[in-house]
């Protein structure tokens, strides 16, 4: 048996603080998925789906039901027990002891603290860029005033937070180039933004999207980045443009280019890899999924996430499906003899949150070295 | 044991009504993989292919013969009993109930009527959008008459057909963009495509095929696209383009692309995922590759289909490699715990036919809601 | 059991005649998986890959060893028997009786006739044309002259050689077009090249990197492309461009493609797949990795290969993962009954030899036809 003691999730949101019912809980999980429609298409569910199976099989014994109850009935216990409960029971049987919290997503969801305090856990903060800009659009008057008080507001934040988090970064900000705007192209992005934008406006314009993503660079703290389920060639340029510059690079959500996100782990020193969705949102093939990303990485570059948001169930679906999947992939190669048993131990406690560990500095790695 | 009773295949052509030798049959076998060359390599076979290997394991006990036997055995055991009578017995054999038949193919071959015959079963017409835009090109004598008739034929056969299909549609029409094209650009086109053409010349042109795909999506039928075996990421601009129109669009052929088309399923609640080729062709690994497919699209997005042409013998092909991969993946999960026993025989249900009855609305579903 | 008895490497290079240290082996290892940094991330090493792990399974016991032993140790062990000592016990024990060596990367690499010696196989030598083509540049004073000793030197080579390779030719030739470039733009982009060079500078021009690849493909010998780790579209074009011209094209390295590599191998007559790096660096997955690629490819269309580069380890490595890797896939076929047992094992010859054998007529093939 391989073994994962504690997990450190290092990309994940806060939980909902409000009690749901049948379709307000359906409608959180296609969210999960990526879908875009507010209800699923006539004749389905999203309970009709890799996660919706795994939410049934993992969570319903934590709250005393039989796996693969109905939905209805365990959104019914699920309300009986109350949100809070719910919450703690699920979160302290997860196996996760470190947090880190993307905070940046809207809605009434709870904090690192109340995480930790929910799953007898520790947290931390992620901070998402795209908001931390808006805020500082919301306060500053000026483009020069706009463009230091973002520097300082990025730097200010290195010092608290564990990471940075970028969502619309690649998708919009590096389709074209990965360099960083020049002082003109900037001011002159950030006068057009400011001066179109109603307070609490989205940032989407390419040229500032950019720009953030190289002052955080600069900060030294590592960057996570969403690579928007996309060919995550766009990355490789910025990972070649931020190669010795000092700052991590961690690609987030790249199924179903989660071989390619692996193969660039390889390539750069700097570039790190998430499993997070891909091993949550696969359910049953999850294994599968988590070997092809063993196939080119590094297995030091590799960090375990739940990329969870708005469920408890998701952080626990993300933890059960990672163990029982690595002890299923890597039992398999030693029982053939392809690797020893204390390799894979190794591994195993690398990828659940020693590799986090020493990137986020965390606290002291267990995993020895050679 | 998960049971697949009955198999509606949502995507097919009909059989050649001629004798076929090896060459001929091996020609076949080659166009279906995708082959632009009339011949294999020097060397080779396209019957040294997982297709050419499933056709030798189901087919030859069809018509009295040992699995694997060589071609040129099964060659003349089909010849002795006559095309009509082999394609008769494969057809009844292969479980399949109801068949949807792309007639816009050229070659000398059976329509629905004929296919409904041979296989004792259901066949309803798929109207292949660019023959039918070639037809009313040649019986119109200007371009305002070209463009009426266009759209009076597209609505016409929305009528009649359970859904349309489009063959170079994505591939040339949603290169570039996905939105309608103006009235003008329209004229222009039209006029510049008449005046070139001689009667019987294909549809190619880039404006034409968009407009045509935007006629189709207004007649409210289903729409099959062949996403041309490559990177689907056109046909994501189209999907978000028609969201809420009211007609769904069927992806094919996706493979190796088929992890993103099942990702498309998920994104877009007007977005179905076809299972056809994507198993059809890959014999031996067809399990592994619907077992991708099932990561991330909800159960009730994907339709199986043959997608075979001209050779009965890949109908036959594709409903045993579809079935026997079904009951594998899914067994397995049940064993594993991991998907309950009943969950099971109902995804297995809606894929097999279910999901195509209520997308082509072609009669009661049978699987239970929760 | 599935044989294999012996293989023809259809792409490698020399190893180094230098004594090699933990960091300086390592470095290595790190090279091989496409790294771009001297150095592993801080806190991580490159023997924590597939490959490093693949390394210590299979080569310390060729050694002497225990699997799996501690790479200090393994190195010590090298070193005590000599560099030239360990490649010889590592390179007969491959189970490698035919080597094809591109000998056109810089360092103190073996050539074929050593390589020969040491494995106590035949060898046989591979030109690569960006090298040949700066060896010309060295020697040529004007355009016309450059152009005319290119052309020269291509075709006196395709006499002696048994293919050509292009390293750069891929990613930097064919980004934008596949055909060849005309008369005009080749002497342009030569001139302002010839002009700027400094003697040893690399060919990185795209128009005359096209230019080279159409006087490969005019010389008649097989064509083997880097296809650079990318989609392999850009090879799509040029595999339709070149169709017919008589000139085989292998396409070299594609994971993680290698499914559409494979796809287009069944799509082009003249048109064969490596299958080296996508076992060779995915070691425990390597099985998964190779039936991938049995999906869509004709089988007489795939070459085993080691793409093995400076440590007689890596063509070890190779030659070991893919004939385990062989003998687990063909053999779960047959024990399924998808294959029949005759079947599996000409397969297994064909690609393990055969193909290879006829591809570059290197001597008889042993595979039977129907």
């Amino acid at each position: 048996m391989i073994d994962t003691p504690t997990l450190v999730d290092q990309y994940c949101h806060g939980v909902l603080r409000t009690e749901l019912g049948l379709g307000t809980f359906e409608a959180r999980l296609g969210a999960q998925l990526g879908g875009t429609a507010a209800l699923p298409a006539a004749g389905t569910t999203f309970f009709d789906t890799q996660t919706g199976f795994a939410v049934r099989r993992w969570c319903p014994p934590l709250l005393g039901l039989e796996p693969h109850c109905p939905p209805a009935r365990y959104l019914a216990r699920r309300r009986e027990l109350g949100v809070a409960e719910a919450g703690r029971r699920l979160l302290r049987a997860s196996g996760i002891s470190t947090y880190l919290v993307d905070t940046g997503l809207p809605g009434d969801l709870t904090g690192p603290a109340e995480i930790a305090a929910a799953g007898a856990a520790e947290a931390h903060e992620i901070v998402r860029l795209e908001p931390l800009a808006e805020q500082v659009a919301d306060t500053s008057g000026t483009v020069e005033a706009f463009l230091a008080n973002l520097a300082e507001a990025v730097h200010g934040a290195a010092a608290e937070a564990v990471a940075f988090a970028s969502g619309a970064g690649v998708r919009r900000g590096l389709a074209h180039t990965p360099e960083p705007p020049g002082p003109g192209e900037v001011r002159g992005a950030a006068g057009r933004w400011l001066a179109g934008r109603a307070a609490g406006d989205r940032l989407t314009d390419p040229v500032l999207l950019r720009h953030l993503l190289w002052v955080a660079v600069t900060a030294g703290r590592p960057l996570q980045l969403h690579t928007g389920d996309r060919d995550p060639s766009a990355v490789a340029g910025f990972a070649t443009a931020t190669a010795g510059l000092g700052a991590d690079l961690v690609l987030l959500h790249a199924y179903p280019y989660h071989r390619e996100a692996a193969r660039l782990t390889a390539v750069h020193a700097h570039v790190y890899a998430d499993l997070g969705p891909v091993l949550a949102h696969t359910g049953a093939r999850a294994a599968a999924a988590l070997a092809e990303v063993l196939e080119r990485a590094p297995f030091g570059k590799l960090l375990f996430s739940s990329g969870a948001h708005a469920l408890p169930e998701l952080h626990v679906v993300a933890a059960s499906t990672f163990r029982s999947a690595l002890s299923r992939v890597l039992g398999d190669w030693v029982a053939d003899g392809a690797w020893s048993r204390t390799d894979a131990q190794r591994v195993a406690t690398m990828i659940a949150g020693d590799n986090a560990r020493r990137v986020y500095r965390l606290g002291p790695a267990v995993s020895p070295r050679w």
